[in-house]
């Protein structure tokens, strides 16, 4: 605990809630759709694109297929036209990459994983910006972007389903998804989680108490985190509970978490 | 490298051939594209499932699905009523399901992956075997295939396409990929190749010499394997080659991986 002592906090302010119901969560803030939307395609690797086939006609076929980004981030394709998918895309555009957790903790079903609808259409005259944005993120692409019967595609999104686990759904416009941000913090999640709940276990039940509503919290463990807080499993006398504590502010880059982290708890202590 | 397809036994007793060119890989017996559709299937965990989007309306779906497999290797879903993918199927049945390897050795682009397309249907009446293959392979199916809103479907296999890596790729049948069977060695290929090549490089070289036609090999180097042999990338004074050396039987399950790597080493030499 004494390496979170040492740090300024922003204080925390509102007034302990009554005890919510087992179950219930209080209320925090957390990622939008699109926010999560745009943070798992940012950290994924590659997706599985889905094409509707040629033969047999008609069928959804998928296949894999690493992607760049573009701003504002569409995906961009870097496919030969000797591929199947590609042969299906120059029969009908439409198509959807399906991407997931890219750093996932616990049950796979559990994390989180989206679906980008939209159309996709192969990027005629300068294929610049396409070509740098697929190579930042696939520098392996090197050794054949440049190959004849490959060409770069933009997916055009036109919609996201999001799931974010058991029970957490939502769609997300092509707007939303645009204007939203990716988290930073993913990559640094899991081991962030792992290290809170072995060394930090008397600061997880502090931010239960002063946090979630449950003043009566005999432990707490952290289950998940994003920018803007920690989701925790929380034992009471009355039963298990869930709840989240915020952090404030958000977290702005991964190297940030820690200290986010410090501020948490101290404020959880109340020593503001 | 149309011969990549060949599926012709090389005996150890057969004359030696002569040197092929470079890039040119001398027949032995592979995996079919049914063999290895089945044992792409056989190992990995879960699947990319692409369905008809009902909103919008026919775009291609991409969701993940844990999977059983049937006798005959027709995969079971358990899906939710709640889900997107299933009000998809429940409107079409027109789907695939996409898997890639479960054991990837070197650029996952140049991993095995496998679309295989057909018609979904929800198993009505008894769900005993279905049950029973889903929770064969996925034992934490326990804490929902009960649930009232979630339902066994089985995928009714109509083509299943094959992709091996780069440049090699097929379709198979849904006969041929019914009757074919699942390679056991996926689960310890990575550690046995890089084993073969840490502590048996001179055995390497040996069946690169006797096996692949490419008697002044300097040196080889196992890339892969199955239980039909070993491709070896193999240097030569006239530039880099590939091959393949046969095991003799093929590999009847994981722990015969290593007895057939002896029988083919002792082969190479020539003492068998």
């Amino acid at each position: 605990v004494s390496d979170l002592d040492d740090h300024e906090i922003a204080g925390a302010d509102a007034p302990p809630a009554p005890a919510p119901a087992i179950g219930e969560v209080a209320p925090s803030r957390r990622p939008t759709p699109g926010e999560a939307a745009r943070t798992l395609v940012q950290h994924a690797e590659r997706a599985t694109l889905s094409t509707l086939a040629q033969e047999p006609a008609g069928y959804p076929f998928g296949s894999v297929a690493p992607y760049g980004l573009l701003d504002g981030g569409s995906p961009v394709l870097c496919i030969s036209r000797l591929a199947e998918h590609t042969r299906n895309l120059d029969g009908d555009g439409r198509a959807s990459l399906f991407v997931t957790e890219a750093f996932p903790m616990g049950d796979p079903m559990d994390n989180g994983r989206l679906t980008l609808l939209g159309t996709a259409r192969r990027i005629e005259g300068n294929t610049a910006v396409a070509r740098e944005a697929f190579l930042a993120r696939h520098p392996e692409g090197r050794s054949y972007v440049d190959f004849g019967d490959f060409a770069f595609w933009q997916l055009d999104v036109e919609a996201g389903r999001w799931v974010g686990g058991f029970g957490r759904m939502a769609w997300c416009t092509p707007e939303e998804y645009r204007e939203a941000e990716a988290d930073p913090t993913p990559p640094v999640a899991p081991g962030a989680v792992t290290h809170l709940n072995a060394d930090h276990a008397e600061a997880m039940l502090d931010a239960a108490r002063a946090f979630t509503g449950h003043a009566d919290a005999v432990s707490a463990t952290a289950v998940r985190l994003d920018r803007y807080g920690i989701d925790l499993e929380i034992a009471t006398p009355r039963g298990l509970a869930f709840g989240r504590a915020p952090f404030d502010p958000r977290v702005e880059d991964a190297d940030g978490l820690r200290m986010a982290a410090v501020r948490l708890a101290r404020a959880a202590r109340g020593d503001a």
